[in-house]
């Protein structure tokens, strides 16, 4: 059998197209937080690639803006473990891009199969476990992340597959994006003692 | 047999003694975010009790206004889920007075099983599945969690015991607290697709 590992994985933070409160599309400024934490849950888990998706100029500056701060400057001789980590994140001014950038790393330009992430049950939603056996299958995946309060239905429509949402023993979901990236990134490929994966 | 559940088990984000990136005792500052995020966490699942522990007056006073904002102010009227989160969150001085408050709490004045956290291998850490048996077995339990470069030596001196580090299939591991206590706490109470707990 083939080792589950993240190295199949890709994910996409994305900030347009998503939905504000109202369920009206919006474009989501960045957080500063989301791009230091899911980069470093990221490399934890041996994820393959990180893009952040905007198509506003001004917060793609305001992005490299930081990771540059981090990969070459002050920063980066401060804290070379955050450098490590927010080097790997790639700009993209939309998913598409993300995927035709993804298509071009791989062998084939083979696209990769795209899962959408939601903090409420959807129908036809798929388990923790189907996406495990895609990539242990050796499948390049996307998992696809909303920002705000999250992705805009267009991109539950074009995606292959909706992550089912995760669950607590509460009614209670709203967790933010990057708890929910570390906890989806875990349950992927955590060592969990005694547990298997 | 008894019904593994987030009430037994209580959290204490603590700012003082920590180290910082020299090893060197700190009282770290508050981050806005840790208390947004691990509150939600924290609530989704079912955790008894969020503590916010440091002993400088400012702080304490800057956690109070971020609180009241989110639950009496301007963001209470925004986002009532943020304030049902963060209307958890207790301050206290020191892990002792957290100590001392779970007492007080529980019938009989029983204090909690204290277990820190670290994100390096420890000699006798005990394993999440350890932690599971006792909060099923009903023994109140409160998990430690560092600021900045994690807890003080002392606390893992005092503590009853210590929690094996998050570990991914990489050598990793610097993930924010933020993501840890998310990954904990899935760890300890998600439900997972059929893998069991």
């Amino acid at each position: 059998m083939k080792r589950l590992s993240g190295s199949n994985l890709h994910l996409a933070l994305v900030h347009y197209p998503v939905v504000d409160k109202n369920g009206k599309v919006i474009a989501a400024a960045l957080t500063n937080l989301d791009l230091h934490d899911i980069a470093r849950a990221v490399i934890t888990y041996g994820v393959q690639s990180f893009y952040v998706v905007t198509p506003l100029k001004d917060q793609q500056d305001l992005a490299e803006k930081l990771i540059g701060h981090w990969t070459n400057g002050a920063g980066a001789l401060y804290n070379p473990v955050r450098r490590e980590a927010l080097a790997q994140i790639r700009l993209e001014d939309s998913l598409e891009g993300v995927l035709t950038s993804i298509a071009k790393s791989l062998q084939g330009n083979e696209r990769p199969i795209t899962i959408a992430t939601s903090a409420k049950k959807r129908p036809g939603d798929i388990a923790f476990k189907a996406v495990k056996e895609m990539l242990t299958d050796g499948a390049p995946c996307v998992l696809i992340l909303g920002t705000a309060w999250g992705l805009a239905e267009e991109l539950f429509e074009k995606a292959d597959y909706v992550l089912a949402p995760i669950k607590g023993p509460t009614d209670y979901n709203h967790l933010s994006v990057r708890s929910a990236a570390s906890i989806i990134l875990d349950r992927l490929f955590g060592e969990r003692d005694g547990e298997g994966k």
